[in-house]
């Protein structure tokens, strides 16, 4: 390591220097506001440093308590500055009051850190509909962007593992145009997040038939297949919830209410299973034997599967990167979330979308209506 | 069994006789329209036959092609009517054309046999939204009744292993005086299917807190919550995804757009881990070993989560009932409609439910603005 890289991070505007090295990235870290509280936060900081030698933190909270914390863990000795933050924004409290008087919060703070430009990404436990208000008036939305949307990698039958999909749960509506910027989002995120050369798209709907459905669906579906060629992914028409953990597309496209419950839904039967699996396992002394035996087969599915290891949610389309953890990220989840952020800042994921979303903003500019929004 | 009972079913308007004896329920039968053709069907009707022998069919479809299938059955000897209709009601079929042109096919024929009191319950693999459509034109709504809802059995945490939900499908939209009748079906189906005396109804949103979600959720759910009682179901509130296979609530509400995708989730989810839970245990010898050892935990996690077992959408809120079956269903998928539909006449649920909706609808008509539709 550098002498530079081993001061605290400041006027970290980019991880590449002006010489074109890469320095270490620096990542913006909410320690408040997850139901664990900040001992599981700085966890998981500390098992992400311990991995990964690149990485360096900001931490966001209140002091002494962060201070004792880090001091504790000999890996973040020279690698975590602490900014003192005694607010925190709650489960409960309302965006709408967040953004009046979020100042002064953990997450206000960890926000600004990357508005500063002395950090690149910002990760955060906290009140998902807290963290996008305060983030759309801090970092503001890219331009063009009308409704910026949260992206969650889902398990699924494809090669690469893992589905993306959006809106989970940033704005509870989404037309037509909106959705449009989801599948380029999501099709940028999918290129970048899942190393996918041409990632196809599918508009998710009660049916695969071009009937079926609303009707702003039906109008979403004829303007993303015109804009598939310039937003450099393959459109496949409407999907159906199962194709979120299946095989048929890459990218699923909704707006967030649905997306949400969809979600929940998933990892809700998921747990089910899990929880059924235990009881089989545990019915009579031969099952127990059976599990002991399939212990590592076990293992290796629940890894596949383990939502603390696909932790995080990314917030698309605005000026800076926020990933959103779990409310009840344990550390595992934590640093799963970091290092996501880690992934995304070090292909100069925020570059690349913006680039695209401006390229299929023209686009679609020359063609539509003029908005009210 | 009675020498009346051997006869062909006919102006069969109860399953119960006029001395208050119970004679056979009498199922509709659609044998065409499922994705495995008419032998499935049939071979499901013959399963069902020989568990319960209470059951006589009326069976529709092709006439020299269903005859030839009845004859290899010994079991259906005498059981089973077949009504002759050559015209199918295809998977890809726009509702809006059957309804016009729907006379003649196995579809129409099935549930005019209900219409005309012949038998109690009608049973299709059928296009869902066409058997909607006929449904509705040919045994018309309750009274009362805005938009028929089609509610399915979930699996779940809850001690009776399932939960129940609605609408899944019926209808894209759904505004609040429609939720709140979703709710008193919902519970009025629990009551009977689940054997549960007060459900407790929860209503689908993106969080559980009061002030989430649309504007028509925060209406339906102070309507709910006001005919709760006049209901006689218990009203938790708001749930979330992760409440379908939950135990917070026995009944979830929700429109046809988010129940569908919710649901079609859900399955994909349960069957993506299927297929994991496959490769883990193929993955090594040991782990093979582990897979026999485990055998029959796993036949029991498998049979409390097979769709197959839990087959078949209720339709709820016509003058008369009509079961949807998987249209992928096998033998054994119908054969569990079929028990679905019996065990719906025998207990008497619809007329419970009449009474139920009669009941809900004269409260919260005295108290609603009059709508329009």
């Amino acid at each position: 390591m550098s002498a530079a890289q081993q001061t605290a991070p400041s006027g970290a505007k980019s991880a590449t220097d002006s010489e074109g090295r890469t320095g270490p990235v620096v990542i913006s870290v909410d320690a408040m506001g997850g139901d664990r509280g900040p001992a599981a936060v700085v966890a998981g900081v500390a098992a992400s440093a311990k991995k990964n030698s690149d990485i360096k933190f900001i931490l966001h909270g209140p002091e002494a308590e962060l201070t004792k914390l880090v001091a504790r863990r000999r890996i973040l000795s020279g690698r975590c500055e602490i900014r003192g933050a005694d607010r925190i924004v709650r489960m409960e409290d309302k965006p709408s009051q967040v953004m009046r008087n979020g100042k002064g919060t953990s997450m206000w703070s960890t926000l600004d850190a990357v508005r500063a430009g002395e950090a690149q990404v910002a990760v955060s436990c906290g009140n998902t509909g807290a963290l996008m208000a305060l983030s759309m008036i801090r970092l503001r939305k890219l331009p063009g962007v009308n409704r910026p949307a949260i992206a969650v990698l889902w398990p699924s039958k494809n090669p690469q593992h893992f589905n993306v999909m959006l809106d989970v749960g940033a704005d509870i509506r989404a037309d037509a145009p909106d959705l449009l910027q989801y599948a380029t989002m999501g099709a940028s995120y999918a290129k970048t997040g899942l190393a996918l050369e041409t990632p196809r798209v599918g508009l998710l709907n009660v049916g695969t038939e071009e009937h079926k459905g609303r009707a702003e669906l039906k109008e979403a579906h004829d303007l993303i297949k015109k804009h598939a060629e310039s937003g450099a992914f393959e459109f496949v028409g409407f999907v159906e919830g199962g194709d979120i953990p299946g095989k048929n597309c890459d990218v699923i496209v909704t707006d967030g209410f649905t997306g949400n419950i969809a979600i929940k839904t998933g990892e809700g039967t998921a747990s089910l299973i899990g929880d059924l699996l235990r009881d089989a396992f545990a019915y009579s002394p031969l099952s127990r034997i059976a599990s002991v035996l399939a212990l590592t087969s076990l293992r290796r599915l629940k890894k596949r599967i383990d939502p603390r290891r696909v932790n995080g949610g990314v917030f698309l389309g605005l000026n800076g990167t926020v990933v959103k953890s779990h409310g009840s990220a344990d550390a595992t989840g934590v640093s799963a979330a970091i290092k996501l952020a880690y992934e995304l800042s070090r292909s100069g994921f925020h570059d690349t979308l913006a680039g695209q979303l401006a390229q299929t903003g023209q686009s679609a500019q020359s063609e539509l209506p003029p908005r009210a929004s």
